[in-house]
């Protein structure tokens, strides 16, 4: 802990790779249904929270999740925003919001907490979570 | 970003005061409803992402939330667990899980990520949002 650096602002260098990672999720995973895109949103070591079941934690298992999830849910279409970022130490924690576009035509709002890392170069989800407003 | 710290593990004295915090939340907010010790729980500027309402900034709008939160679901115990708690910089991340108790006998499973930071000398929740596993 001593260690540690201060919350501090999140350069916007990082803010931009941000943003690409969470439109890789938006376009390549709910859009086209590509689950294997997801090696390049989530760490290896992830873990997910999704309401309505256990935590899921590693990769693999996200992938699964994931690839019923976009089916079952019916959602054709994300669009993710962030609401606040802060780093801290060698993580990034994000609180954003998503509107998710559903195949009958109704839509979804999500709030969600991130706390991203590096992993290989690239800034991925770690930790996942979300609810509904409604 | 690079002044920051990487990774590490929290220092038992930390631990336990987390776990300090929790019970006061369990034992003082939950079984007793006094929502006046959420100052020593949350930092004055928490946000909290409760499922089915949007985000809570501010602590003051917190306790409200509480107040009605807690009458409203009938919730008369709660036990916090950790499951996993992580350093970086000056913020501790936990993933964790309460069981609730209601006034009707049933319990409720409830899955959390809480950003922990210090303020006043005290660590409190600065973010905290969860879920339910049905």
């Amino acid at each position: 802990m001593q260690a540690g650096g201060k919350t501090e602002k999140v350069p916007e260098t990082i803010l931009a790779a941000m943003r690409q990672t969470n439109e890789l999720f938006a376009v390549e995973v709910v859009a086209k249904g590509d689950v294997a895109v997801l090696d390049r949103i989530y760490t290896a070591a992830a873990r997910i929270l999704p309401p309505g079941t256990p935590m899921i934690a590693g990769r693999e298992q996200i992938k699964s999740f994931w690839k019923q999830a976009v089916a079952a849910m019916g959602v054709q279409s994300a669009k993710l925003s962030s609401d606040y970022v802060e780093a801290s130490g060698d993580a990034i924690i994000e609180i954003g919001h998503a509107d998710l576009g559903l195949v009958n035509g109704k839509s979804v709002s999500v709030k969600y907490v991130v706390q991203w890392k590096q992993e290989d170069g690239s800034w991925k989800w770690n930790i996942d979570i979300w609810n509904t407003n409604e």
